[in-house]
């Protein structure tokens, strides 16, 4: 029998080595939780952020507890960031955005993301599960919104042991939810993250040898306008 | 934009190669549902039961649009079918398994498994899934009961692009869901189902160059008092 207590204050944190993840896992080890980080490699157009995930974790000292899943995405098209031949809009501005489902979604992914953290804190007896979508800034996918978070809670407690188990069940945490994307890195910086050792862009260029942001896909561009609003 | 129209009777069937889910693959096609049988190579002890799949589509001329999908589950411990040094009970009486969780339970799979089929079916732009659960032979396993299937098929719908299309949803069939074992032979063989050509051992055994059923878990068990109580 695998133990469920909650006293354990241990948590499994999903954690991609960009922006808004690396300051989930400086919060959650901020806020005392024993921090088990996991990654996942689905051949992503910007794979290149597990290199800056694993320089992060290197400072962190928490290295020899990352685990990344491999995830078999290739069946799963519709998606730019899987799919090469999707051309990746570039320069708009933040109000060009809006609120529809973008080319960059990857259908179910953050549902499967979660169901792999949920089985692996499962298997370690862990309870807490740290992911770090808001729904400002991104408001167009439809995983990072919170009515999904509280049904994929509910759904991930009752397909797992904890259904078993009366008063337990597994615990969400989104805890940037509802923060700006100035206001994640705010909050930070005042937790000491290094964010030169995270990763944006969604469409890396190489250059003379580097691996570089390509400065104009969303992401970068909400990135850039964070940082310019805050250092203004 | 992906088509999500319900006009299209079309299914996505998770299929192991399994008595139950063979089953279900026929019913769905019954049903009038043009189905797109997926399967899961999780590294499981009884991974014959693939082979046994592709010979069934070859007969329903269906293997053309399998999909395999391969899952990492080398870090989710705790589970006999993905780590050989746990032991499967042998030669246990239906009455002996009981309603607790048994040791073949793998942490979270049918909610992976789910998530992975919504997520392809959404890229064929597809609303139906079919899965052979049953909760009377096993219910021991949290994530083969009706509360769970519901609250995730509110979740996948919440998490996919149905969350903005109004009235859209995925729908998850389940129609083994209160059958007994003998219910669903006698459903199968209605519809002609090939038994010969399903899987149900959980540990196979290698003899004389053949795979063979061990004869004595729990699966192979509820398997064969299913067969001799219609044959009876």
């Amino acid at each position: 029998m695998i133990g469920l207590g909650d006293q354990e204050k241990r948590a499994v944190v999903l954690y991609s080595g960009g922006l808004d993840s690396t300051t989930v896992l400086h919060m959650a080890m901020d806020e005392g939780y024993d921090s088990y980080p996991i990654s996942f490699d689905y051949k992503q157009r910007h794979a290149v952020e597990l290199t800056f995930a694993k320089k992060s974790l290197e400072k962190l000292g928490l290295l020899g507890r990352w685990k990344v899943f491999k995830l078999d995405f290739s069946k799963v098209k519709s998606s730019a960031l899987t799919d090469s031949s999707i051309e990746i809009p570039k320069g708009r501005h933040p109000d060009e955005m809006g609120d529809a489902i973008p080319v960059s979604y990857v259908p179910l992914r953050n549902t499967i993301f979660l169901s792999y953290a949920a089985a692996y804190a499962e298997s370690l007896g862990i309870n807490h599960v740290f992911i770090g979508v808001n729904c400002l800034d991104y408001s167009g996918y439809p995983d990072c919104r919170p009515e999904f978070l509280e049904s994929m809670e509910k759904a991930l407690s009752l397909g797992s042991r904890h259904a078993d188990n009366p008063g337990s069940s597994f615990h969400l945490h989104a805890p940037l939810l509802h923060l700006t994307k100035s206001e994640i890195i705010k909050k930070g910086r005042e937790l000491g993250v290094n964010y030169d050792l995270t990763w944006s862009c969604y469409d890396p260029v190489v250059e003379d040898g580097m691996v570089k942001p390509c400065g104009a896909c969303d992401s970068c561009v909400l990135r850039h306008e964070a940082f310019d609003a805050l250092d203004a």
